[in-house]
């Protein structure tokens, strides 16, 4: 129960368990709106400007009648990643996932454009990295993307384990604000070696 | 004339032109290309990574039984800037626009939000600049985001003469490829001072 100063007593809120029924698009929600309201948070405090690429869509038909009111189009996949920005004078730039498996990440989750897209950030010297979410763990690591290429380029199993987030990345502490503190696992695993 | 290695000789192609009538989406278009064909190829010899952020669109409705296809949606005015990346370990950051004005740039081609990303980006310590197209003087020019931020505060005039682009920008080189040697006018006016 939370009391709030006016004495009122607000009931904790009934939240619905996710089920395997949550759609892929849906289930990552939550983690985008969680880091968006971190990098506003940032931004405010002037720490940081990182900021999310609008998903990309394909405009068949506008009607200009309706002063410009778009009738059909459709989603295009992401050739790059979700985010990126500045921090500390640094490019950095990473990809968020979520998933549902509670013992390890599918790499069939990222796309071939968006592994080389993230090569080519290493290559120009930016930060590079995953931030990915086991919704059914309640855990998310930020995980750097070198790590994760390396693995991709020499494992069999196209499939990161938990451990190995355990073992290369850092779990990201969360809060009021920011929610998900991820700078300073960024901290941790870039600027303090 | 060209005269292909086949023998068929290709008359020049007609091109319309521009005229007063054109609307200003179009009118960006040109200068959109050309920058995006400029980002790749720096991105093929490996020289920067330069990405333009799609355009921003609010969807409304979508049509699952086609497939996820989008019926009903409509275009948000973009807070951000169009492009963003990393050259030379820095990460840069602008805003690309074009004018049928032969004499200056109406600074109302700029939205509020945009000079205030742009101002984040500066005390970022990113690189910030603006590349504008004068279409039918046929020339771009690039031109710092601090000079015209500083124009902004002080005059009175909201439209910034052609005089200011050669005074405190750079004319940028055409050519085959890149279409727009954009990075040569960064590198003279950010990393050659």
């Amino acid at each position: 129960m939370i009391k709030y100063p006016s004495g009122i007593i607000v009931p904790p809120k009934k939240t619905k368990p996710m089920t395997r029924a949550t759609t892929a698009a849906n289930r990552g929600m939550g983690l985008e709106h969680d880091i968006n309201l971190s990098n506003r948070h940032y931004n405010e405090l002037g720490r940081a400007l990182i900021t999310k690429r609008p998903t990309p869509i394909n405009v068949v038909k506008v009607d200009y009648s309706k002063g410009a009111r778009i009738t059909d189009a459709y989603f295009e996949k992401q050739s790059t990643t979700d985010y990126n920005g500045i921090y500390r004078g640094k490019y950095l730039d990473f990809e968020a996932k979520s998933t549902l498996s509670k013992s390890s990440f599918p790499l069939s989750n990222v796309s071939s454009h968006q592994f080389a897209h993230l090569e080519n950030v290493l290559v120009q010297g930016g930060l590079a990295f995953f931030i990915v979410q086991f919704v059914n763990l309640g855990q998310t690591y930020l995980l750097p993307a070198r790590d994760v290429i390396e693995y991709r380029k020499s494992a069999a199993r196209q499939s990161l384990p938990l451990a190995f987030f355990k073992e290369r990345g850092c779990l990201i502490e969360e809060g009021y604000a920011p929610r998900l503190d991820y700078l300073k696992a960024v901290e941790k695993l870039f600027f303090s070696r």
